[in-house]
């Protein structure tokens, strides 16, 4: 065997992003709620991602990545591959900074992020998530038209961009003087976790924080357990969590969260249904199932919150009005 | 004719309100959307008091004048009437306080809002909105009773715990280094808009502020045209926005909306309907359609937003899914 070295984020990483993604990126509410508070006997504050460009934290990683490139590699182009949220950041960022984008998702992606993403621009093309690999088609690609690749997590400057949600939470603590017990964060490849995991661990050292993943796609949660890179089963049953499906943690992003979390948890879809139809009636926010895992968590009684303050990240919004009725519908 | 004095509500009535509602209120953000920004050509700032307890405004100027009544008072009893918002910011101020409520609530009300308000322990009274007087039948039963009333926008108390919303915008607007050029403030009795104009135009006087209501229910614009209290007709067609219905400005709030208003704008329920769908879509906020008004008013053109800053107020998120449902399905 090998040893390889992987790339670390540092917090001047994360520092160096929140410089670029300043008056950029919205600086997204953390918001409170009384009647959860109450519910939970803790205190909650969600950070609420969905109140981002394109709807997700995505566009800080993919706007980071997408201004480091040579001025020249970006009027080339970049490419992406993504299920959705990462496809319309990297297509936003894109636009923003006058990018060529071209997107690989697949073909049962939510019809309101493929839409999205060709609305800001980008060129879609569609793959079968469960006979082709979109590493692969999305190299080819690239290779063909040499385009330059924005990865959806394992990349340090993806990494580092989406650590600037973390940043950002830590400093409202303070404005707020609440000292952040727990973190809770959504987790399919580890980008969102790995970033703000640098972030917290260095600002606020005493916050345990937590990936939160679906169930049958715990690949994370059984990766910090095992100290070592676990694959989710090829057969594991599909969940609502379209978001939230990456097969394992990636190489980047797995050494960061092995040294710096305190575990995983997961959540059923039953759990996470109720997590989003609650996050419509009570707190008024329009999630997508793979944003409201952690607030699953909380409301599944998965984390126990009492007498503590408990910071999650609400990552997404992209539910289409067809699933969100559904899910509204279900009593 | 005789001359009757009414009370007015000063600046430092508002900033005594934003004292007792410190801890207790929501703070809720200001928040900004980049899709927005570009579609509208200004900077559009929403404040989401749909993030509030009981999911609107309603609670501030319910828990101001429920805190200032005599203990014996409370422990007796409040009673208010309501279409909905008014009627679960009350219950939720009681609820807080330990005083039992009564509200009146018409029959046809959206049922999410009857459910809420009675799942804070209020005593809901059904009454029928087309052929009986709300102010009657609550003044007969708050006299049965011996219940002190807490009426939905005309008191003193209940203006200046709403204006605190227009407090905190103020604030919110000077720390992100935002120049208010135009607030919008949804508008039915006028409680929130003489409340919202007491505080921006002592902190704020450049900002011209204007009311925004439901087409055929523009009471308040056609009373300030007129310089005096104008009525909608009583065959006026319903409208969406039923937050939003009152017959007449309020006879404390008018005065104030007179003296610091620009006048008032109004938005068809099919403008309405767009930008609850618009709030869902791109803002992934929750926005009932009298919360919506004045983001009608901005994305269709009703109010022009070309190279200004524009304020406005997300006023209520209490959607029933059903209609929610209905107005995302059509196209």
């Amino acid at each position: 065997m090998s040893i390889t070295s992987v790339p670390n984020v540092t917090i001047a990483d994360v520092e160096a992003a929140a410089e670029v993604l300043a008056g950029v990126a919205m600086r997204t509410p953390l918001v409170e709620n009384s009647a959860l508070n109450e519910r939970s006997g803790g205190r909650v504050l969600l950070k609420a991602e969905t109140l981002q460009r394109t709807g997700s934290f995505k566009f800080r990683g993919a706007y980071n990545k997408i201004t480091s490139l040579p001025a020249q590699l970006r009027t080339q182009g970049i490419l992406a591959w993504s299920s959705g949220n990462h496809a319309q950041g990297v297509a936003e960022a894109a636009r923003l900074l006058g990018a060529p984008a071209t997107i690989v998702m697949p073909r049962d992606a939510p019809a309101i992020k493929i839409d999205n993403t060709r609305r800001l621009g980008a060129e879609v093309i569609l793959y079968d998530r469960y006979n082709e690999s979109r590493e692969e088609i999305g190299a080819r690609i690239a290779h063909e038209r040499g385009l330059a690749i924005v990865k959806p997590y394992d990349d340090p400057l993806v990494i580092a961009g989406q650590g600037t949600v973390g940043l950002e939470i830590d400093e409202q603590c303070q404005r707020i003087g609440a000292e952040n017990d727990i973190l809770l964060v959504n987790c399919s490849g580890g980008g969102l976790a790995a970033g703000c995991a640098t972030a917290i661990a260095a600002r606020s050292p005493a916050t345990e924080i937590y990936a939160v993943e679906p169930q049958y796609h715990d690949d994370m949660a059984r990766s910090l357990a095992a100290g070592e890179r676990q694959t989710n089963p090829p057969d594991a049953p599909p969940t609502l969590c379209d978001a939230l499906m990456a097969r394992a943690p990636g190489e980047i992003t797995f050494p960061i969260a092995r040294e710096l979390l305190s575990g995983g948890l997961s959540v059923s879809d039953a759990e996470v249904k109720h997590a989003v139809r609650y996050a419509y009636e009570v707190l008024k926010l329009v999630v997508e199932p793979g944003g409201a895992a952690s607030l699953a968590a909380v409301l599944s009684g998965r984390i126990e919150c009492r007498g503590k303050t408990v910071c999650l990240i609400l990552s997404g919004g992209n539910i289409s009005p067809g699933l969100l009725s559904e899910i509204l519908a279900d009593p």
